[in-house]
């Protein structure tokens, strides 16, 4: 594919600053491109690579300075350039149809132009959209709801009963819909509680490899419109998460959790059970939420406080050692001190 | 399915308070509750909410103060809910067969009344009990046994000479048996150590989706009857786990880990390799235990303490801005005291 | 198979103390070896319990003492050990050739000797080398190239346009070229960053169950030579990984993170994006590490630190408690000597 600068710019929404006729072939990063891509600084540091690039165009900021380089300003350059990865490097999806090599209940009812693949298993009672890409060995189980346009990478298991929504993608190895870990000990055994709720994944939400999403105890396990999870990540039963959240690798969300909207959650933080995270809160990487936390927060540490507090204690522990001698000296003064009084008593 | 109150106190071992020709239809959460449905109270803190619920009746502790509505008391409110949710929700196995897509070695020995579906792998030698469940995408190694009434759900790897006791059940995705972490270093690479163990877990194990357990490097690796382990957990070479007990989500047990029976590893903690935790000791979520830790004891803390001790360190932590302030003062005190004594002689 | 001690001294480079000619049928733990076998002591506190075992030899470092069994004694004892269970117990490689029951594209090109078993899918123009091992439920995905003797364990995914070096070993339920977490913030959503980089994965590496390494953004996520990778480990995107470095489970690294050679991440270790981190450096289990670390460093802590001096403010967390006693006794102190001095003036 070619484009002139002047055609990318009115696909990213920005201007052009040199020639707007100058012709691109792709896109790719600051030391990886070469005569004919176009390049992005979203970060200012990287400014100084600039001279060094092979490309023959670039990406910036609204304000940058000027370049010998022609550019097209963007109030958002790295939106733009994933608009650009986009024009130049998607494929028109292609409908290959139903596999022979299925396992597809008769009473399941599958939409146009979907893909399935070989040794995909859809059970009873299934409904599946138009645009459906179904990977191989991928099992949904009786009654799922599985929306248009989804993509269920391979060897992804969904359970029984389970709504997924419309662009919802679901990477390889995940599970939707596992028992809740809910047991009641009986005195002499972990009695086992059924899990008889269901998992609702919302339209545009993602999710990477290998995640796990329990269903629901007696309640649904929800996830809303537009939230991103990435790979390893676990969110238990009952949890409930709002619009256009994300969550980081590796991170876990314990039972019953309640999420409001555009929260961040760090990689490998932990979330303790029937918490409430306020909307647009941010929680560090590694951290610990053990308490809710209000709307608007930025909280770290173990056992989380706002961020602020948590890192000036963090200082705090690194001087610790100089404390402990300050204090010895200190205490050596006192004495002198004591002592000298004594003396002149 | 309708039961009388009085019928459901029997199926809990409980007692009736109000009416007990009351007629129940349904078990729910105490605020999703219908008419006709019973609830439950596990927790005081919720019985603000009781008159606010739409339940017939509710399960109560024994000595809960008198409510309206007709409840039945309990020594184990929790536990009575678990079992009416089996009695209203659970379905009679019914058994599916051996499924036509399978490949089942012919030396394979299955028990009856099996389920075995589509596109599952079930390798030489391998023994099956009675009433097994194994769903699609399951592959089951050379010479594993699984016993009666086994359930292993879609894609799960059972890697092989491994051994699952009765009753056991498997979540999507996980693998068991997999190569324990071990090499030895050449001065050059790293050298494989191969891993000739097996994987025995006894009866009435569960194991969540995406957990890891690796085969022993020349002895076992072993999780006794009764554990319950959570999704994406990791049990390395060696382990071997008492009775019993619970690992939640995202923990991690290193090699050579002995736990004892009845213990609790809380989610995202981690145990370090060849450590021995006593019976009855539970760790705190994201805890790192470094050292064995005696029976009954409660730890907690990245370099795990008694938690009392722990505690007390983290609320130190917060008040150290507050130290700081405080020494400085003192210092500050000290040196007048100097001046002025100085000023004297 | 037997062989005598002589013969195994040989295989392992170490010299006999005692009867050459004493024959070994087998391999084992000094606990569990019984006559005929030979078992190895590399760490000397285990040495007390060889009077106590039952094996009939036993590998030593070269200048452990005398011992009453015969002995081979080697430089490097786990090493040794590590040679003979190879020796014993290693089974000859039998191509099982491709099980009828799997989707090959006609593209794809196939070395001689493969084992593919039942239900692998292989895409487009996908090349494979010789003696290679697929196992069931594993998906490779158009134009993906996969080394001589690899072994791809069951269930793993590789995402199209991967590579995947000779004599790599992919255990059970890995996703290899998932998507990484990328998205811009357009205001309302999150909009997906395409992901058209690829995964490099070299000669010699072997990577644990449950472990997903996403592909990368516009360059590729590449690891090295000889790198060993344990079970449930996130590798994201763009990251470089060294030769020889180590990687145990549950660890993380974010995008873009750049690993030098022979590095050892400690389990449930995170290191942020764009960190780089030298040569032989070692990352505390639990550690967070968010700066660059130059090589031959040894770091712990949550916000990773020298290890010596993050041990050093453990101590002194822990006497904590013990110091805000004494600030207090000295407080009282410096107010009795204030005290002392008024009443004087």
């Amino acid at each position: 594919m070619e484009k002139t600068l002047q055609e990318l710019a009115k696909v990213v929404g920005g201007t052009v600053v040199g020639n707007p006729q100058l012709v691109i072939k792709g896109v790719a990063g600051i030391k990886e491109a070469k005569l004919g891509e176009i390049t992005f600084i979203a970060n200012p540091k990287y400014f100084s690579l600039l001279p060094h690039s092979k490309a023959s165009a670039v990406i910036l900021p609204d304000r940058a300075k000027e370049t010998t380089l022609s550019s097209i300003r963007s109030a958002n350059p790295y939106l733009a350039f994933a608009k650009l990865l986009h024009l130049f490097y998607d494929k028109p999806y292609i409908s290959t149809g139903i596999h022979p090599q299925t396992c597809i209940d008769p009473s399941a009812n599958i939409g146009e132009h979907v893909s399935i693949q070989a040794f995909a298993v859809v059970g009873k009672n299934v409904q599946i959209g138009k645009n459906v890409q179904i990977y191989s060995g991928v099992f949904i189980g009786d009654f799922c709801q599985i929306g248009n346009g989804a993509i269920i990478y391979p060897n992804v298991t969904i359970y029984h009963h389970c709504r997924v929504g419309s662009n919802v993608i679901i990477h390889a190895g995940s599970v939707v819909g596992s028992d809740g870990f809910g047991y009641a000990w009986d005195g002499k055994n972990h009695y086992k509680i059924p899990q008889i709720g269901q998992v609702i994944i919302e339209d545009d939400v993602e999710i990477g490899a290998e995640t796990s999403i329990d269903r629901g105890t007696i309640k649904n396990t929800v996830i809303k419109r537009g939230t991103k999870i990435d790979n390893l990540v676990q969110v238990a039963h009952n949890v409930e998460i709002g619009e256009s959240s994300i969550l980081v690798s590796q991170s876990g969300l314990a039972g019953s959790v309640t999420m409001g909207k555009e929260v961040i959650i760090g990689g490998q933080a932990a979330i303790v059970g029937h918490v409430t995270i306020g909307d647009h809160t941010k929680i560090a990487g590694k951290s610990g939420v053990t308490k809710d936390v209000p709307p608007n927060s930025v909280m770290g540490g173990t056992m989380a406080r706002p961020i602020q507090e948590w890192k000036k204690s963090v200082a705090c522990i690194r001087r610790l050692p100089t404390l402990y001698k300050k204090i010895s000296d200190l205490k050596k003064k006192v004495q002198d001190l004591e002592n000298k009084l004594r003396d002149k008593d």
